[in-house]
């Protein structure tokens, strides 16, 4: 029999990540939902720390931003003017012969204009296909008592919707003035035919978007100014330099309405990959809502007394593809004697849980003791875990495997002279602490990295 | 012409809401959408910091709480085996005459097995009505390519049906024993007939939920505790005692399967309504799952050999009526000389600003030295306003309005003896305390309120 070959990287993470807790299969005991990913209890806490980081930066920490979490089911009039009823569709072909179905932009020789060279069969049996049908990438489903009667309404296909058609209240009630941005965490749903590479691309996902509204003549110098911004958004939560890369899109790329795109790409396992896209959206979207709602989405200028319609910076980021991310960039192995030792080189401030709180034997008032500091780390507000289980250093493991940058070990001394060992993750290294400074110690050096 | 009514104190916080950025109709440019909400800057701040306090007090300081981030969409056979897709429906019927539709189940004289008494007229027009349909509430949808062939899948009508069919996986990675407890914070939808009372009753909601597994005949004690427990996490969060009530549901109310439940009722100017209910439900969701996938969802106890069914005590509360509870709990007026003073009493954690700096003028260094010290607020993690507007006493009142608890004023003598003014919300007392040490007395202050 054949060896069975060495797992790849990503079937590791995969791996990891069910057993001990970060993605689960949706619905796993009913053979899984097509592409949805629940996160378990380690994967929670980790994208809720992405989240949580992603705003501090863009909205607590600024003066020009301010949050808003719109409604998942909006009018179907909003679908009309951003043109995703029409325009938000994949071509489609079905074999007549095996009846597969194809995405016909991924065939060799596929025109926006002129669709598939003529002959162009099957790919899997050679068999003749149909012609290509549009089909829209929108969920929809009704609101109201009866199906037929009812309003069709749709999932939104993307979040930023909701921060145009709010412009002019959220403008109102902060009185702001230009320049200044609106960012939004939420999901997001999309009916892909071809979704893949574990949550990367998933029909239900969450983004976080930011529009940023500013004076026409100046989008460019914004462009510029938020691509810097972002891309040191992820250096400063530890990404690998090496592992990021800008990629321009090209003129055939861009909507027609856009005046440049800059992908935020990283190098997964299975290839370069967009996490974020930042646009110059011009005007479009606040004329094209002004136009369907009747409704003036523009800034009076006092001085002037002349309307503004604002141009759009679009920073629009995966919050699932971040998070995958930030896990793959985690993930190391280091030989360690003849062990492996696997762990995740989270940033503290991403780490799902930051101290592992560990009684060296299970007897002489340690358990107590560590849970004693468990319990005064937790009223902290920094996330602890508590493990009396089994020998120490497998303990150390199995936190290592987790991401925990600290762990907390209490034994015998601890009992005599009130000191605990501090060990971290990334250096083994071991520190004698006074366990009564742990709080204190553990939040100094976690504020110590970078951000 | 009669004088115009006094507006209710629902419409003052309504017109509040909007008007400062807590809420604003969803789609309203387009007419808005039926009972659908979007949450402005001030909102969704505020919903953040309920959501973060659950998150922290359930997940974060329990040993025997893990978190649980499930996909709306799950497995149609999930919505067989929970009974949803036979039992989650609403009685209609429509009047033959004048169209309109009504819940069954409001009308006088119904009776869940006998239906209504005979002769019943429509309630609008006095017209024949049809026989009473019983009506889906899950909002339906279709994944993959073609509506014909695709999945009908559903988007969850409670988040609690993700915990159920992960209890597997989240105990083979936890290694948790008995008891323990799994939560979840996300979106639900029911197509509701009759949203309404402002965001307390949507179609589209979030929940927060936990499942909290124990061992049968522990299930009474556990129930007991978790109603004190959660009763408590209200109080410490500052809503006032006399507000709320436990309503213990009658026999009739109860599901067949549950063993007993208490709803967290909370006094809104429209009434005294639910927040969160707690109930028994014991063993019935794990066996149905059990039945319906085929996988045993028990936990092995090595020292006995037998499979446990654990029972559930489920406290489950609204996201959103708990945010609009203490948006309306925290809404105070008081006669100041001739005029009203309107504010918000938040407890500092949930206050959606927690501090305003305030530039007495706008001149002589005092908005730079404003600024410096915004900064390092914000820095440090703590929410911060800056406003250099208008006359200070109208910017209290500003920052009063939105529930800011705190105000730090810079003055000709900050630019001589580096001391600010530090203004309270509740009692409009004024100290003077040193600029370089603004953020550690906001912080005691903030930790000085109870949790």
């Amino acid at each position: 029999m054949a060896p069975k070959p060495e797992p790849t990287v990503m079937e590791k993470i995969v791996s990891l990540c069910k057993r001990r807790g970060f993605v689960f299969q949706s619905s796993e005991i009913y053979g899984g939902l097509n592409s949805c990913w629940d996160y378990g209890p380690l994967g929670v806490e980790l994208k809720r720390n992405v989240k949580d980081a992603w705003w501090r930066a863009v909205v607590q920490e600024r003066d020009d931003v301010v949050g808003l979490d719109a409604a998942i089911l909006m009018h179907p009039k909003v679908w009309e003017a951003s043109g995703h009823l029409a325009n938000f569709t994949d071509p489609l072909v079905d074999c007549k012969q095996c009846k597969l179905r194809h995405r016909a932009d991924h065939m060799p020789g596929f025109d926006a204009t002129k669709g598939l060279p003529p002959g162009t069969k099957c790919p899997n049996c050679g068999g003749e296909l149909t012609e290509i049908r549009k089909f829209n990438l929108m969920f929809k489903t009704f609101m109201g008592a009866v199906e037929d009667s009812a309003a069709t309404v749709y999932l939104r296909p993307e979040t930023a919707q909701g921060i145009f058609v709010n412009f002019v209240n959220v403008q109102q009630a902060t009185r702001k003035k230009l320049p200044f941005g609106i960012a939004q965490i939420g999901k997001a749903f999309r009916n892909e035919i071809t979704p893949g590479n574990f949550t990367f691309r998933t029909r239900e996902f969450e983004q976080m978007e930011i529009e940023y509204f500013v004076e026409p003549g100046t989008d460019e110098e914004w462009h510029r100014r938020w691509k810097a911004d972002r891309m040191q958004w992820y250096l400063d939560l530890g990404m690998r330099k090496d592992r990021l890369q800008f990629r321009e899109h090209g003129k055939d790329e861009l909507a027609h309405y856009a005046k440049g795109c800059a992908d935020i790409e990283y190098q997964f396992p299975f290839g370069w990959s967009e996490l974020e896209g930042i646009a110059n959206r011009t005007d479009f979207d606040l004329k094209q809502h002004t136009q369907y709602s009747g409704v003036q989405l523009t800034l009076f200028d006092e001085a002037t007394k002349t309307h503004t319609v604002p141009y759009v910076i679009e920073p629009s980021a995966g919050a699932d593809r971040s998070t995958l991310a930030f896990l793959v960039d985690a993930y190391d192995e280091e030989k360690d004697g003849d062990e492996t030792r696997v762990l995740l080189r989270f940033h503290p401030r991403l780490a799902p849980i930051k101290v592992a709180v560990l009684p060296l034997v299970k007897k002489e008032g340690m358990p107590e003791k560590a849970m004693t500091i468990a319990k005064a780390l937790r009223a902290a507000g920094i996330t602890t875990g508590y493990d009396e289980g089994s020998a120490i250093g497998r303990r150390y493991r199995r936190f290592d495997e987790i991401g925990t940058p600290f762990a907390v070990t209490i034994d015998g001394d601890t009992l005599k002279d009130d000191t605990v060992t501090l060990r971290l993750r990334d250096t083994m290294e071991q520190t004698r602490v006074p366990a009564a400074t742990i709080v204190d110690t553990i939040r100094e050096r976690m504020n110590r990295m970078p951000r």
